[in-house]
């Protein structure tokens, strides 16, 4: 009974969560990957422009490309720690006649895609990877510590057809680039700041302690020595269920991890930490839709104002 | 003598994009894939608003994520014109133990891309191609044509250091699905339309005829005959010089081909028509930064004003 009881609450949640991903979503023939509606598109702009009131003063806007170098990505360490979620640029490379023979071979109905070459170009898995060999080339990073500002939709191979996880997908990032306390100090100010905001936009939420999916058997221990070191936070919020929260922020503590593999120093000559917090615009977008309706003009008035929809 | 005086004014044109260029963009690694600054963003996103104020009334909004079904990217015909130009997204598909052995091999300096292989996704050469199969899908499309607001960011495969060619772009369209009559009667408007538009931006240029870089010695033909029937007109503005100006709006029919493909009817049974007016957002700030200079507030009045800078 109480097995039945839960299937069916699942079902009515399933057609829920469809419902209002066919408010907001056109089919595009591939899971995860969806076309935006002008209204979605409202808010996602709303919400961008909420972030960037609260941008830390003297913060540095970068904007990135959704495509990065395949060598700086290398570099990261992307490789060894989610090679599965990753999407590679590749290209037809050959000379004219070898491009024409892959077009006659497509035409006439056989495979091939084998004859594409993976080109020096990934698809960008998160927003800030490109600012730290950009920061590490001014130089020392000065007392005090730095902030970014970045942006970049970005890209993981996790076909679904799940409301909070698409494949492609717009990242917000405030960075911070410093000593090991201000990090922390960078980091436990934006833990408060991002429950203000939640709470600013009726969001329901709670801040939990998670790792990163790093891949495989070996990627389990990463991830328990992450959550002992507490290098990741989230703000959860109950999308589809309670029980199965989407995170729509996250709180990142990267330690010395990318200051080691770009030369970042501080201007005592030690390596620079790093740190970030992370905005899933479009998880937050889905998350109002899902908690508020999907008409804005029904939504809470203080939320409306605040987004000045 | 004049080849000289040719190539030292080549020469200073060059250095003159190459300062404007490190003024308005990062350098990623990669050539014409650059990190853009929060003064050139605000320059794309006043152009962005600009644009939609001149929204045609009733033009329904899609926003489009940068990668797209390749399947239908096959469907559409790109991969026998425009096959050198394709990024394709490729993975690494295999088992967990597969995945390893890759990481492995990468972990120990050999080759691993080899072990990619191609997903169902490509990245979009343009901004329109998903609005075809959903528009299709939906039956007729009324007397009187429809129009729809369309962007996404873009890739095409033209690793260039050029100012006015990079690999990855934003494209904005208006997009119009009808009889011949329809299409003919709105790409006429937004050729006037757009003249007014660059003549408010104290932009210079012209409008011509032009075709789309068909591949290979067959896709010469192609051009010649797209040139014929006047399919693609194009408003060119001197970024680098009077002679090799560049293509910053352009004005497309596309006959019957996409309604052919798709499927894609009028109310009274015949094949649809399709054109666009497509927007280079990114070579029209560039084009505004080379033309009133790197500070926008040292930019003449009345182009401040249209752009609320």
């Amino acid at each position: 009974m109480f097995a039945n009881a839960m299937a069916a609450e699942r079902a009515g949640e399933e057609e829920r969560l469809e419902r209002l991903a066919a408010s907001l979503f056109h089919p595009t023939g591939v899971d995860g990957v969806y076309g935006r509606t002008g209204a979605y598109e409202s808010v996602v702009e709303a919400l961008t422009a909420l972030i960037t009131r609260h941008r830390p003063a003297g913060a540095e806007v970068f904007r990135f490309p959704p495509v990065m170098s395949r060598k700086h990505l290398e570099r990261h360490g992307y490789l060894k720690s989610f090679p599965n979620l990753l999407g590679c640029v590749s290209c037809l490379c050959g000379s004219e006649s070898e491009i024409l023979g892959v077009v006659n071979r497509f035409e006439e109905g056989e495979p091939w895609t084998q004859s594409l070459e993976a080109a020096d170009l990934v698809l960008a898995p998160a927003a800030c990877y490109p600012v730290y060999p950009l920061v590490a080339a001014r130089g020392p990073i000065p007392r005090g510590g730095q902030v970014f500002d970045v942006a970049a939709e970005c890209f993981r191979r996790e076909p679904s057809r799940d409301i909070d996880r698409f494949q492609t997908f717009r990242m917000r990032e405030y960075v911070c680039i410093g000593s090991p306390e201000e990090i922390q100090a960078f980091r436990g100010a934006w833990i408060d700041r991002a429950q203000q905001l939640a709470d600013d936009l009726g969001l329901p939420y709670r801040i939990d302690l998670a790792s990163d999916p790093f891949f495989g058997r070996g990627g389990q221990i990463l991830a328990i020595s992450a959550i002992q070191q507490e290098l990741k936070f989230e703000l959860l919020i109950p999308v589809r269920s309670e029980e199965r929260p989407t995170a729509c922020m996250s709180f990142n503590y990267h330690r010395e991890h990318f200051g080691h593999i770009w030369d970042l120093v501080t201007e005592d000559g030690t390596v620079a930490h790093t740190g970030c917090v992370a905005f899933g615009m479009d998880r937050l977008a889905v998350a109002l839709f899902a908690t508020h309706g999907t008409r804005t003009a029904d939504w809470p008035a203080a939320v409306r104002e605040i987004l000045n929809l």
